[in-house]
């Protein structure tokens, strides 16, 4: 074995799959030179023609659907349903973000001709350059090599550079191959995707002078050691990262007298789905006093018994010890079932807390990633409003509700908008869809810029950067702001949005 | 004279005019907690009253044009019409900004309803919170207490604490108490203004616990010390800042050729207009060889023989050690006219320098705030192209060209729009027209986020984060998210733009 290799582990078993070279400097250099000597000719082409490229990647992932799932199942052991969905998704993202681009709102095209004192000022969104992406574990597909970060940043017109992930390196390196392969038979630049591996490698990534931006899903550990990397260069770039969070459930007064023990089922469902390793786990309840909430999701997790490997070893030892963190910082196991008795697991574990234990600072309001969650019940609206205060920036938040006029509604939901990104009404956070309306971010620490998303059409904002044109004439323009729009994009002109 | 007071002096004599007494560490607290205490009545109330609060300190400014340029001119010399005109300028900006938030796209509603697997999604932009502004001793209406930060961040339904600027404190503490009480009489809450004096109390502003956002405009130095102060809180929280720059024009040789003499005069009166106190100041000229462009401008400067005060003490001994340090770094004085006699100035200074010397690092690349340019000479197109791609990020660039039809003009466009903001064709950069198109703002050192903009209706995005409610009942949504949009704002449905 290569001691700087990225070693491929079958979580079901703990034994190796095999392993993938780390990438040399050298070739880190290379690769990201590649992707700046294409950057001009990505960021020229229309976005109609990148989205044939996208169109090409997509259809490669599900052309090779079958021996994909079958590399990542055996790197993750999330098993076939899960991930020949997951293979799906991933397609149709590239497609929906390919689409975004299309349809062109995102180059803010707007015009405002000479009036008075005031020149002819024409913007437009143009790409930042090559960008650097870190995917996640526990997404092989959806958020990693070839997960929303790459799509959207391809279709903004940014060349793309992986980071292959260690959690399921093989298949970070297929999937690198197959989109190389994808984009050059569809026409694309070389360098318009690159992939390096290995740690020090990603290290020399985010140093690399021609990286532009970097996106980043994962723990808030490894997200913030790569934001201070990135502020330490010469020219420091922003990293959007997207990190793991507590997602809070509340149950209102109401809600838990009409339909507690469904609650408590959703909810076990919710966080132990894919062995709790979603960064919208939903990992702490908060039902009103006396309801029972912690007996009735004790009884639920007993009775749905899930079963499920961690992804990794460090995933798996990190939860033990978290468990043991909250225990130390107040709660109690109140259930818990044993994972798997082979490969690496986690008892799916239910913990009750003292509402006054959560207090801000406290390890009971961070992320535990994994089949675990805390129940507390609150006293009344009063205390539920400062606990909810104490809370960090979450991903999402979640209110159970007795229908639309439950009182309690309107101040809750009010409330947990200053602390998350996504408010779901009846739904539990972990699902995300990719919608034009989607918003996965959320105040600090949830993601590094609350405004930045990582799923839906506004996620290709985080790679663009506005420049206006004052008094250029109209054959120096950029074809989305000559006056007869070529593209037929929505533009606002002279103040008014105009459709195409 | 109090020790940590902001004295008031005037440029013209270096006598002091009066002073405003640092604020405690409890005021500044107050303040802040003022502001966070109704931060969310004031996000609440819909963009037609917050214009009308708006409105009424637009029309206090106006109405108390006379008092106020006395007061500016006694402190930054800047002379009374240019002072008037700012006057107008800042009342213009508080109204166009609320007409921006009350025209409705910045909130950018998005609404997808359920379909298949998917949830009803609901997007909008909400404020931030309450927003520090820290603005320019240059400007004291366009860019300081009540300048475009400021009215930005009101018309995007943030609470502004302002921290008064010490070129201009007499002026700031006095527009402070105007735009507090035109706030009062028009309904504003309590704390929907605010604002604080003396360096130590800009530091407790930033640390704030409550504020959740800076915007600045001032020098590198300056700006970037802030925004380490904001990373190291807690909770981090962005730096909008707006940072000085070099600003390059780049002169073609089929304009050389033609009007060399013309665009020496415009350069001339661009880079020592307001005694060279511009964050747009042309501060370099690239002219092609041999077309004796320096020569050019040096007698232009004669001819012009301009005659500004600097505004502090500091800027004059600033400008002056920066003409030293670029002679230091090769450049050679080619002109100087002396500045008024009494007072503080610094000599209007054309330098020359060879073009070599234009390299990553060096001095010569970086602003020298007064009333002083470079000019450098390029061999062919090729150096042209080696020289722009050595330059910084900058607010704004500009090309003098021969025409529409100047072979030189695409290719040097297109480079400079990978180093500015703003791309001017024929023009100098120093105007900023607040309109919808306009982008204030680069990349790095120019802003802190290049997507930032200080000037322009996209200044307002600065100031919102998005929230997205999931499966959420039409009663518990925003206004703006209803289905009857009674804000009749423009929204995107199911993808498609749709116009109220």
């Amino acid at each position: 074995m290569t001691a700087s290799a990225d070693v491929s582990y079958d979580p079901r078993t703990g034994r190796t799959n095999g392993e993938v070279p780390a990438s040399s400097d050298d070739e880190v250099a290379a690769v990201v030179a590649a992707a700046a000597a294409c950057a001009a000719e990505v960021a020229a082409t229309p976005p109609t023609e990148r989205a044939r490229w996208a169109g090409a990647v997509a259809d490669a992932l599900e052309a090779t659907s079958d021996e994909l799932v079958d590399l990542a199942d055996a790197e993750t052991a999330l098993g076939r349903p899960r991930l020949e969905g997951e293979v799906a998704r991933a397609a149709g993202q590239l497609r929906f973000y390919a689409g975004v681009a299309v349809e062109g709102s995102y180059l803010g095209a707007t015009i405002d001709h000479a009036e008075g004192a005031n020149p002819m000022l024409a913007r437009i969104n143009v790409p930042r350059g090559p960008v650097a992406v870190f995917g996640a574990s526990n997404f092989p597909f959806a958020f990693s090599v070839l997960g929303n970060d790459t799509a959207a940043a391809l279709a903004a017109g940014c060349p793309v550079v992986v980071k292959g992930h260690p959690a399921h390196p093989l298949l970070s390196r297929r999937l690198g191959a197959l989109a190389t392969e994808a984009l050059r038979a569809a026409g694309a630049p070389d360098g318009t995707f690159g992939i390096v591996h290995g740690f020090d490698a990603g290290v020399r990534l985010v140093e690399g002078p021609q990286i532009t931006a970097v996106a980043f899903t994962g723990s808030q550990r490894a997200g913030m050691a790569l934001r201070d990397a990135a502020e330490r260069r010469p020219v420091p770039i922003p990293v959007f990262a997207e990190m793991g969070t507590v997602n809070p459930v509340v149950v209102t007064g109401a809600a838990a007298g009409t339909r507690l023990a469904e609650i408590a089922a959703g909810f076990v469902g919710s966080f132990t789905l894919g062995a709790g390793q979603f960064c919208t786990k939903p990992g702490l309840m908060l039902a009103p006093h006396g309801s029972g909430a912690a007996e009735a999701v004790a009884d639920a997790l007993r009775d749905a018994a899930p079963q499920g490997w961690s992804l990794t070893e460090g995933i798996a030892d990190a939860a033990r010890t978290g468990i043991e963190e909250l225990v130390d910082a107040g709660a109690e196991v109140v259930a818990q079932v044993d994972g798997p008795e082979d490969g690496w697991s986690v008892a799916s574990t239910v913990l009750s807390v003292p509402v006054e234990a959560l207090q801000p600072g406290s390890r009971l309001l961070e992320e535990c990633f994994g089949p675990v969650a805390l129940v507390a019940e609150y006293e009344d609206t009063e205390a539920l409003a400062r606990t909810i205060e104490s809370l960090q920036g979450t991903l999402a938040a979640a209110v159970m509700a007795d229908g639309a006029s439950d009182p309690d509604l309107p101040g809750v939901l009010a409330q947990l908008t200053t602390k998350a990104g996504r408010v779901t009404v009846g739904d539990f956070p972990t699902g995300v869809a990719y919608t034009w309306a989607q918003h996965h971010g959320g105040p600090w620490p949830a993601t590094s810029d609350p405004t930045a998303t990582s799923v839906g059409a506004a996620a290709l904002s985080r790679f663009t950067r506005p420049v206006v044109f004052q008094s250029a004439p109209e054959e120096a323009l950029p074809a989305p702001l000559r006056d007869d729009n070529p593209w037929r994009i929505p533009r606002r002109v002279d103040g008014l949005l105009v459709l195409p």
